[in-house]
């Protein structure tokens, strides 16, 4: 019998241009200093749109200060750092603008900010303190530049421990941004190749999502839109990046699929890839997904997941396309290669990042311990041996 | 291009007997004095539903006192009444239990507890003071017993006022509930008709908010999904009432339609049934909107409201059967009619509950005084001479 709990506190405020809401919104949080979280790339800087964000804070008479130290795989000293700065300069709220790295390091600072000790006192699993926070975190505005993570409609953020491989997610109640906006017309500029690895991630955010045995109907039903739109829509997304429509309709897939993080949840094939971006900080989020998602589904498929078949029929062009293959994770899988295909990555191999044959066993290791609990929400049991096999499988 | 709000910050637990998650349930709001608002009928006593929330209220150190005193079209006065004595006793929450006049007039009672002056003040039609609220309402729990008005998933209330036939609808983010808590079992006691007339309340809340200028892609598949299992949901819920399978989908759709009305809106067939039930209160909303929706849809299919099409194809058994249907409206229009027949509806009429074919002009004239707004989301521009023809053909 159906039995779910549906919460998602976030407003989010979606649409080409709406960044100029941040201006006048009366839905900004309270406060007038707050914290704004961009990438150590400078990107953010050089595209004009942090200018534009401090200009419409000061709309609403909000002064900012500015942290750019975050990198692709955020580590947790650099959150330290930030959330003593926080402390210091009375921060009121803090706003991530950028891709999913800088909006989880918003989420992980907002938290640190109001809590004392270290942030891996407060992780959950691996070596993490097992603490509970005692306070609620900082409000938190998202401000995505990217159409992939969803995180600015979950309670999520990914963060890799200093100096170790240890890449955790976590979350609570109070690290739902309070506000965010989705403005496709900021992720016109993200390159072909970072277009194609973040929409990935979107997809299989909503696969996963549609999978996990604690889904609910209603991420049943925004897996399969987002699952639908971006089958049909990344691969003119990264071939034509300056169509605003073709970014739109991917904006609101990873929203979507974001959604899916709240309503349900990722399963283990985000344990794998985390293990391997811990290792390999160089490898792109989505593109490990994408290098261990043939032998990842394929162990699924092999095991009869049936629901592979509904994914696959939302995939298709018509429903007789998909329908004359009698076994759902096959139709799922050859769909999925296609899709890889379209949108230029199939010819990429683990090795080109730096992945060994060798540490493999540590890989699983790894997958196992530090999210071993997306496991117990896969619809199929795996075991070290099985997880091994996959990585093995990708490997090829 | 895609532009919208998402944002329904209610926490809803669902499934059989999660009633008891009261007792244990970290997301009670704090507090240690709730009122708990029930209907004059004295039904939640006779069932037992009150006695047990206020036991499980008791694990949690909450103290409770009962208002039960709301009528099927709940009025200002009593509003204000239990808002005086919530202000007495230091209320800190207030509960409601029972069907959507219930929760709808602890919403409104929550709003007065914290500002002053009488609800009608806040109303913003007809002779509404206009006035905005100073403060936020108390945190509502939102408990409902039947499935259909959905109110348990919207910040929206609907009371007429006290010696009058003004039926208004208002909310804020602060009436939406903070927890709301379906738990079908407590449907289960729900008798035929009753099921039928709020099961075709919700069926109108998925099927307008479709409809709605301001629908989003989130209320577009959760209306599609609500329209899709009352049609096959309902007629069984109605004759096998102790069906928990039936009341379990029926209270999903629901509260589905519910968070339609929160992501998307009614349109103007609400307005034309306030005003019916304000002049009639012995009629059930949802029989008003039955009694009325075969000319309202009709007139929208006469100017060619192609999305109806959609829906009938939601409420089909076959894909075949809907497409063979040339004209979407009529499509829904069958679809419409083969489902008020399987529930039992068809052979009421407007003149069953003392609405005469004089009082039309009357009625159209407060539809669009009272609920006027409704009318500027309609995807169908509608005269007043419009309104007039539809009560004029519904009344037939
Ligand atoms: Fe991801
Ligand atoms: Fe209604």
């Amino acid at each position: 019998m159906l039995n779910f709990q549906y919460f998602m506190p976030t407003r989010v405020i979606f649409g080409p241009e709406t960044l100029n809401q941040l201006g006048d919104s009366p839905h900004l949080p309270r406060g007038k200093k707050a914290m704004i979280v961009v990438g150590e790339s400078g990107i953010m800087i050089k595209l004009g749109y942090l200018a534009r964000v401090q200009s419409l804070l000061s709309k609403q008479d909000v002064q900012s200060i500015v942290f750019d130290k975050i990198m692709p795989n955020p580590e947790s000293d650099m959150i330290d750092e930030a959330a003593a700065i926080c402390r210091e300069n009375d921060i009121d709220f803090i706003i991530g603008l950028g891709g999913g790295s800088t909006i989880d390091s918003a989420k992980a600072i907002a938290l640190m900010a109001t809590n004392t000790g270290k942030y891996w006192d407060y992780m959950q699993s691996g070596t993490g303190g097992g603490e509970e926070p005692q306070s609620n975190a900082l409000p938190i505005v998202a401000i995505p530049t990217t159409a992939g993570t969803g995180t600015e409609a979950d309670p999520w953020t990914v963060i890799t421990k200093s100096g170790s491989a240890e890449k955790i997610g976590w979350g609570n109640d109070s690290t739902f941004p309070t506000l965010s906006i989705v403005d496709p017309a900021l992720m016109i500029s993200v390159p072909p190749r970072q277009t194609a690895y973040t929409g990935m991630d979107a997809f299989f955010h909503a696969v996963e999502a549609y999978l996990a045995t604690c889904r609910q109907p209603a991420s049943d039903m925004l897996a399969l839109e987002a699952v639908h739109l971006i089958a049909h829509t990344l691969p003119e997304a990264v071939a034509n990046g300056e169509n605003l429509e073709a970014r739109t309709v991917m904006a609101w897939a990873s929203s979507a699929a974001g959604l899916c993080e709240s309503y349900s949840s990722c399963i283990s094939q985000h344990s794998l890839e985390h293990a391997l971006s811990a290792f390999h900080p160089d490898l792109p989020h989505g593109a490990g997904l994408v290098l261990i998602s043939k032998a990842y589904f394929g162990f699924l498929a092999s095991r009869g997941e049936e629901r592979l078949g509904d994914l696959a029929l939302a995939m298709g062009d018509t429903l007789q396309e998909n329908l004359e293959e009698d076994i759902p994770g096959v139709a799922f899988l050859d769909a999925l290669d296609k899709l890889i295909e379209e949108i230029g990555l199939g010819d990429e191999k683990l090795s080109d990042y730096g992945v060994t044959r060798e540490e493999i066993p540590m890989l699983a290791e790894n997958a196992l311990t530090t999210m071993g609990a997306l496991f117990d929400i896969t619809p199929v049991t795996m075991s070290q041996e099985d997880v091994i096999a996959i990585f093995e499988a990708a490997y090829q």
